[in-house]
């Protein structure tokens, strides 16, 4: 049985109390979050404790909060030979010194409260300072997902950077695009088919390879007059970089 | 039954060509394609001609070319009352002039070769200079998709662009993601689940919403490690560009 006790009450934390709480070979010790939270009721067998001096020893405390507060949150914890983990993207391991035993297990995925995820299909990127840290970490990683990889701190950071690129900013178009549809009275799920399409074919060929529209066709014309048709300059600007963007990439082919 | 000839043996034509010759209601009676094509093959039950003055008088000919072509071809045909419509989301019908009775027929979607597709789910974006051609061409669509819908050449202008949106724009993030994660010996793939969650999401709430990442928390620090990791000026105007649009559009929340 592993023992796990869980910092902060926000989106990670409460989709990792969910899967561990399920899992039998899991056992979540204790939660802390600074107030109380409707998680207390949601997850009776686990002890919510709102002082960071009440936190016992297990095998693993996960810091599941805002970039901003791992920093605090770990200098105030005085467990000796404890490993601590956080769960953020881009911030490095080391900022959990000086505690030894320190380690990194990231879920690579958007969570939204209310809404659930399948951990088994949630790529865990793991890392730690120990050997043996990381070989626990990638154990605990492979019982709630199908991926659990162990990976750098640089790749860690490549990967926030690409996340940021194929979901803040993919989310971003689709707002733009939401935007277009608006007003023009036009229902945005009409586009939805399209959008499904776009990302179903990247698992086959190469996004390079999938690339269509007038900017690799080089079509001038139609340029031209999605550039009239746009009302603000930002969307212009977005639509002649990426368009210049496409161009130079697939001078690759 | 319903008479159809096609115009063209590209992606969108064999598409159509496809979904039409297995619906008990239409007939394929002709395929015009300039050369020789192996569509020939595929479809024995359609009559393939090379030359435009074989056409004989169907319900509707339906051009499936590349833009650039559409009023040389509709500029050969002589049949007499004839409906002719084309397949181009950025093309006026106006192109088919002087013919009188004309329209679009526009599939909402990017085709690939030898990439099956459910017309089904398909929406159809119908329009026509005669308001019998549109109940008729709307009477087809419905045949071979749930989605068919009448819209203004503002309102498939308006779809145009926000296709480039949804989908060339997006198809290129991912170009980008795929290279972040290639210079950094990481399988692309670890981003296939957050790239699907980014598209279910929209399906429940609107993108603007569904917005989440570092330019949303304005998280400067982040930001400025982003940029500084990415290599090249065009991925960091990019990101700068995307940032400053998403930070302009959450403050209408």
């Amino acid at each position: 049985m592993f023992t796990v006790s869980i910092i902060g009450a926000g989106n990670v934390a409460s989709h990792l109390i969910d899967v561990f709480d399920k899992h039998p070979e899991i056992n979540v010790l204790q939660c802390y979050s600074r107030s109380t939270s409707s998680l207390e009721i949601r997850f009776p067998k686990v002890e919510f404790v709102h002082d960071l001096k009440q936190l016992q020893k297990v095998d693993v405390i996960i810091i599941a909060v805002n970039d901003t507060a791992i920093e605090t949150i770990s200098n105030s914890i005085f467990i000796q030979d404890q490993l601590i983990v956080h769960t953020s993207g881009s911030m490095p391991m080391e900022i959990l010194q000086p505690h030894e035993r320190i380690g990194v297990f990231y879920p690579l995925q958007t969570f939204s409260k209310n809404k659930a995820v399948d951990f088994n299909k949630i790529p865990i990127c793991v890392e730690a300072h120990k050997k043996e840290d990381e070989e626990f970490l990638y154990t605990l990683g492979k019982l709630i997902s199908n991926d659990c990889q162990k990976i750098t701190s640089t790749q860690r950071k490549a990967l926030h950077v690409a996340a940021v690129f194929v979901n803040n900013f993919t989310n971003h178009l689709y707002t733009i695009g939401n935007e277009i549809c608006e007003q023009n009275n036009l229902d945005f799920n009409i586009l939805t088919p399209l959008i499904e399409e776009t990302t179903s074919k990247i698992k086959s060929i190469s996004p390079l390879e999938a690339q269509t529209g007038p900017a690799k066709r080089h079509d001038q014309k139609t340029i031209e007059e999605h550039l009239h048709f746009l009302k603000t300059n930002s969307e212009k600007n977005i639509y002649k970089l990426l368009t210049l963007s496409i161009q130079e990439h697939v001078k690759k082919l």
